[in-house]
């Protein structure tokens, strides 16, 4: 059987998800759990990459299997081998042509800040703080102006492999909304250049410290020119919170 | 100067507040900052003992010192010096007779468990997992029979040094409320005795589970009997919130 695994886990302990050389990952670290309960190393596959330290509430990866155990009993199985950071939040039969990151359709990233004058222990690793009150408001202006459909040249790290002409993607949602000293970014998209939302968040923060005015967004993507846009924010506040599949309502604020 | 510090603190890394031989201590850490700051080593006293693990976000101190740094510029001094755990979140000056601990009238104390039938990595180390849901209604029913003075020798840790006739604490506020998936427990009182909070958070689980009903609370405290109240909760679900002094108005939801 295969099973669809949607897993939540604090990046803060790991190297992303993909296996990498000496380097401990939540793949290898789902594999490691899998193997336990079902006695073979199998195939895992996942939605995506992901950086050192980012987080997830919504990752979702294919394990292909030989074996035949109710989703229910794996996904305890799994959570009893499991380190505290990585938990399967649900586990489902997928069916064979399923693939976690060529069948999706749309992915919703969170950027996490809050503001506050003093650091908050339980934040750290968690969000980006800002020592200087955060203007929401300004920073939301900013965010609906990456709506639709755009070339992101000037969000994508320099050293993104994919050709200029392929930057093109589209943004369903993008929204800034306070909760309390919370600041979040919600970021929906059928899909995210290398550093694509963190650039997009150390944007928007100099949006908010009047370095940049909400206005010059538009200008900063049809440049093209990543050195016109913001600082790349910290990985520890960005959370990969959703995946939608064909099955999925996709929140479409967009102008596209 | 003296000054009285307000800490904020995650516990996980810590064995409690006071010093002690061969293991890292939250107030040794504040005065190992202090001394990076300040030149010197003073004196740092606490306005409680906790435990290992256990947090704080209102946590109040004073440090004695022959120093006459700006309040404001020691707080920004000792953040920059602080591990990312612990955080001052207010400084300021302190009258000479001034005692965190005898000066303090009550201290609030936080409880907090969440119920999901996964575990959340994000709450790892910050709260108590139940994957049963919690009852929040029988608990708060059942939380609210803490209220007045007691002697609470029924909920304090075999080993507590206090004799049984000194174990009279009273209770101004104690109540069970839910916010989505997490259930807080509150706790305003004159005093604590050794894992009080934690031996009514434990008991609490029990009321939620059925195993005790909310009225046989009052019957539990009369006992004066640990072993008829319920089991130590883990130190990671507790907070010390806020400690209430001279000038702080203490909420009063009591009998007594």
């Amino acid at each position: 059987m295969n099973y669809r695994l949607t897993l939540a886990f604090c990046g803060t302990g790991y190297h992303g998800w993909q296996v990498q050389q000496n380097a401990r990952t939540v793949s290898e670290t789902v594999q490691d759990a899998a193997e336990a309960v079902l006695g073979r190393r199998y195939d895992l596959t996942g939605c995506s990459r992901t950086d050192s330290g980012v987080h997830a509430s919504g990752f979702v990866a294919v394990l292909r299997t030989d074996k035949s155990l109710a989703p229910s009993s794996l996904l305890k199985a799994l959570n009893v081998k499991l380190p505290p950071d990585i938990s399967v939040v649900d586990c489902r039969e997928a069916p064979p042509d399923f693939h976690p990151r060529y069948g999706a359709r749309a992915k919703r990233y969170l950027y996490l800040y809050y503001d506050s004058p003093a650091r908050n222990p339980f934040y750290r690793d968690r969000m980006w703080h800002s020592p200087q009150h955060l203007e929401e408001t300004r920073m939301d202006r900013a965010a609906r102006l990456f709506l639709g459909r755009h070339n992101f040249s000037a969000f994508c790290a320099a050293g993104g492999k994919i050709p200029e002409e392929e930057r093109f993607r589209t943004l369903y949602d993008c929204s800034v909304r306070r909760e309390g000293e919370r600041v979040i970014l919600s970021v929906t998209g059928d899909g995210f250049l290398y550093h694509m939302v963190r650039i997009m968040a150390g944007t928007l923060l100099e949006v908010s410290r009047g370095k940049i005015a909400p206005e010059d967004i538009g200008e900063i993507i049809a440049s093209r020119d990543r050195s016109r846009a913001g600082l790349t924010a910290p990985s520890c506040g960005l959370y990969l919170d959703h995946v939608f599949y064909e099955e999925g309502g996709i929140p479409h604020d967009g102008t596209c």
